[in-house]
């Protein structure tokens, strides 16, 4: 716990520590989760996502930047989920060439998925609470790709942006509709090439025909030449206000929480049936068995847990 | 399981029925799939991923139309994870206009995420097993992105193709480095575009730097002009040989079936906790300690897992 006392000083290298700790569930992770748990909750979260080539980065770099100005801790997690076996380091070599690095109110960490069981949105979950009791005040969690994993990930976030980019081709059409229902606040980015008029129109066409309590703010920007981050800071500070204001806020923190125990359930069940060395060798029998179709997985599902539960 | 009967005769309408049943959880869709999982098991399953924009839909379209001259039966199914309210249905739109449904030895089936407990890949392995029994001899698996969600879906496929695309900017470098270890065949789609002799000279690049048991094959098509479809179809054969004679085809469906195991497991446990009122409400007491901050969530999630196995 030394390392928590060095992190709630603000020290970099301790949440470093931690982040790495809580990712790889090397020993005394679940202690350091529950403790940082009880500590957090004061930083505001940012999710930022959209589909690849849209910008997300530099508007991300832009927007940090812009608050810097107000003086305001900032953290980045840039989760890369495409990435199982790599562990997200390419993308985390381009961030860290940033110049964002130099300064030292903002914090930047990359973060892939190691395995296949759900641990990235833990992993994720657990490195803003590491960045908020180290006092980051706001934290920015950009995704790389749109896909249902990105999704949970930016579900949890305060306030989601949503990254669009005109003629991206037909699959971002056919993605928008899932699209609409998660920002809170849509971006489009590069709007300096043609037909960034005609992706708004969309944009606004499809948001109303779709369910938001609040209409969600649709911003033109270009981010690598500055533009429109004003807009964007302003729109943040507004979505925040009116999650304040109409207790949408706690009622949203209690969603993560409830999604939060709901997952660390199937982690841990899994858990019980890998670590346990009875249960594990009756699962391989019972996979051959699935395999050669002499039994349905649901059955040999249902022999495992009767197995674990005995 | 009169649908069942029906489904064994080639019935496409049993086998639309079928699939919506497991999509939607109706009640007998368990021993629906526990009937399809023991029938199943003969169709060759190709899976088809990559960003947006890289044109997989009318690649998908060009294999169906060449492997359908050889008088094979086909399936498709499109999954949209990006959309979990609409359930795909833009997607499925696209599709549906297509000339392709007008040849009755093809059946397409676009699914999106209706919810977001682990519900999609179950649902795409079960649609997979209904119409295997059905008699389709291929069925593609085609996803819209790329994130960890599509990663999981297609990773149970015999063959996966990664379709790629010139210049779709850094994001899908930062991709690549996860995108390698999947693909057991690359298509650089779009080839006629500049760039395309970079992308591939990336590519082969990159699958020099990662592990493979046998080096993937790097095709260079132009689906929309049907150039490089031969070239594709011959590569999946080919792989399909390799995965035969090495013995890694019943190796990697053991892995199948190891996950999908897992994954009843997990989504059991949930369902074990959301359908019992007691358990139910005790999570909704724990969500509120748990979001302000007076409990951990993983002291929350132990209590519940106590209180689901006594």
């Amino acid at each position: 716990m030394d390392l928590i006392d060095q992190l709630k000083t603000g020290n970099k290298r301790a949440a470093a520590k931690l982040i790495t700790m809580v990712e790889n569930k090397l020993p005394g992770y679940e202690e350091v989760l529950k403790e940082v748990h009880k500590l957090s909750g004061g930083a505001y979260v940012v999710g930022i996502t959209g589909p690849p080539g849209s910008g997300k980065s530099t508007l991300t770099d832009k927007l940090v930047k812009n608050l810097r100005k107000s003086g305001k801790n900032i953290a980045i997690i840039a989760v890369d989920p495409t990435s199982p076996f790599t562990g997200g380091s390419i993308l985390g070599d381009r961030i860290r060439m940033n110049d964002l690095n130099l300064d030292p109110g903002v914090f930047i960490r990359s973060m892939g998925s190691r395995g296949h069981l759900g641990g990235l949105s833990e992993a994720t979950r657990a490195a803003v609470k590491i960045l908020d009791v180290m006092g980051s005040e706001v934290i920015f969690v950009e995704t790389v790709g749109v896909g249902q994993s990105e999704v949970e990930i930016v579900r949890n976030a305060d306030t989601t942006l949503m990254v669009l980019v005109p003629g991206l081709g037909d699959d971002i059409q056919a993605i928008k509709a899932g699209i609409m229902e998660i920002g809170d606040i849509f971006v489009i980015n590069k709007a300096d090439i043609d037909g960034s008029n005609r992706t708004k129109r969309e944009v606004e066409m499809n948001l109303d025909l779709s369910h938001h309590e609040r209409r969600p703010r649709v911003v033109m920007a270009v981010a690598i030449d500055n533009k429109g981050i004003d807009e964007v800071v302003e729109a943040i500070h507004e979505h925040r206000d009116f999650l304040v204001s109409s207790g949408k806020y706690h009622q949203n923190r209690a969603v993560t929480a409830k999604d939060e125990i709901l997952e660390i359930i199937q982690v841990q069940t899994l858990k019980n049936v890998l670590d346990n060395p009875r249960v594990r060798e009756q699962l391989e029998e019972l996979t051959q068995q699935v395999a050669s179709r002499t039994m349905d997985p649901y059955t040999a599902g249902k022999h495992i847990m009767d197995n674990i539960q005995s």
